[in-house]
């Protein structure tokens, strides 16, 4: 394993436009204090990329503007200054500030996972962002606990997917709503317990198969026309997280029934937050869901791979939303 | 002291009618097991029992439905089997889920809290309901951590009142709005660091005192007109708990904007928690505002006391929202 002083990379060449985005030999980064090198074997493609094409998610600071890319999934190639628990070789997966779509990636060691045993590193790509918002949502921020019901809203997304695995996983019952039943079958074949089409009848349904009382925790990747049906089906004591809003943003909210169920809401995005929380995220991750991958409890699920060439074509697939499953770039 | 078989207390006549109170003579409660029986020395007056009064708000399981009253403080006068910690003549005061509105209650051990040293029982009584309501949402459910902003609607009532005196306590900073001018002034004479009428402007004064960034926890005892001007004021990771909601149940709401700043909102409501969870909110509060109430820094604010003969008038003060603090019953 050599270190190259260049490498290819997806360049937006302007920024805010959805401009086209060009395979560019870039520098290769340079690893700082804590941080590795590491050299990409599968990159994930995610909405928030087109997002960005259009100017609407930017970089955090520190991380490349002009280059896509919130994960992957490779090997460490070399170690900046203090950086303890890697070594040159370790198979590692992880999320990044952006900078993904390339041949090479530098991130904080504290914030990467070992990719699962038995697993290769070319599917491990299509773990991190899915998984790790999935687990932060509806376990960290959430609590969700054994027994407890979990409702997926979208549960065909790659979220949705990931979610009701680590519901499966954890003990929990699982519900998830699609408006495509075709997905809802391709949900029930990765474990859901029970799939509801996303009509307007939902919330019926949702209070039926859990006799009156409600869920514990909604996982919510629809946002404002479920929001009237979402108080109406959450239990005492329940949770309700919104990880997107691709339905609309603004609804009514009953306060005085929050009040008497003692309801939680909470908005989350997972970028942009500081180091020390996403190693608290991380480190929980590894401890409490890779043996469910090593195990083949959980399974990353993916839709296509394609050489970084076709990075355009697959964003197009991205925007149509007929994936189900990640849709990854693949560099050798 | 003499345990007798009779008392005297306030008994609803008929149920969820708004219908007379009568001070009659009653059987005196038995402490069962952990239960201490206890002679009252004062018996708080709350908004709830005006609802209870109009069928609103009954009773939880195992509590007289015919007694109004959700706390006291008084002198332990027998003790239950398996009751270790107090001692007949502790001067002691509690929460209950019904019954104060008398000369003796019942109520576990574990719920209660010591009167403070250097304060009469008789003052005392005025602590429970307001200062556990507002401890409870703001510091064990919210979180609230010295340095940080805490906004208070309606900081005049009982439990704005005890908020601000909590905030300054822990080392917040405090601001607090309220539609009457003069419980402004009161409420700065109490400590809050800053009064903001509660007109239309509310918002933009809000961000104002602090420089733009947003208050971290908003203790709402307002609830719906407030509701977009608290979405506006929130903080980035800001907490918003709903105590109360007097100015309406229903408002908008901006999902998206809760997901950028991960805000999270929060209904809560005091009684009919089970034992295991009073008992928690009682030891934190023991453990971490006694002392403030021992040194003077933590005050509770009466308004008036009143014979238990002139219940019914206590009942037309707190309807006409005319007090500034608590009102009470004081039995001898």
């Amino acid at each position: 394993m050599t270190q190259h002083a260049s490498m290819r990379a997806v360049v937006m060449e302007s920024l805010g436009d959805y401009g086209p985005l060009a395979l560019q030999e870039v520098p290769t980064p340079i690893p700082g204090d804590g941080e590795v090198l590491a050299r990409v074997c599968t990159s994930g493609v995610n909405r928030a990329d087109l997002l960005q094409r259009h100017g609407k998610h930017p970089a955090p600071a520190g991380w490349p503007k002009d280059i896509l890319g919130l994960e992957f999934s490779g090997v460490v190639e070399a170690l900046g200054p203090d950086t303890s628990r890697w070594r040159v070789g370790d198979r590692v997966m992880g999320l990044l500030g952006g900078g993904g779509y390339a041949e090479y990636v530098t991130a904080h060691g504290s914030t990467l996972v070992p990719v699962p045993e038995g697993m290769t590193e070319h599917d491990a790509g299509a773990i991190p962002e899915v998984f790790l918002t999935a687990f932060d949502a509806a376990v960290m921020q959430m609590g969700l606990d054994a027994g407890e019901v979990l409702l997926i809203h979208a549960v065909g997304s790659g979220v949705g997917t990931s979610a009701l695995q680590i519901g499966k996983a954890l003990g929990a019952v699982t519900i998830g709503t699609s408006r495509t039943p075709e997905k809802l079958e391709t949900a029930k074949a990765l474990g859901l317990d029970h799939a509801v089409l996303g009509d307007e009848e939902w919330p019926e349904r949702v209070l039926e198969l859990t006799d009156g009382r409600g869920v514990d925790v909604i996982l919510d990747l629809v946002g404002g026309p479920y929001l009237e049906g979402n108080q109406r089906v959450v239990a005492r004591r329940g949770r309700h997280i919104v990880v997107g809003v691709p339905g609309g943003t603004s609804g009514q909210i009953d306060l005085r029934a929050m009040m008497l169920r003692r309801v939680t809401m909470k908005g989350t995005v997972l970028r942009a937050r500081p180091l020390d929380e996403k190693v608290v995220l991380t480190r929980a991750f590894e401890e409490r869901l890779l043996p469910f991958f090593s195990s083949g409890e959980l399974k990353p699920v993916i839709d296509r791979v394609f050489p970084p060439e076709d990075v355009e074509l697959a964003h197009e697939v991205m925007a149509s939303n007929e994936n189900f499953g990640k849709l990854l770039l693949h560099w050798e």
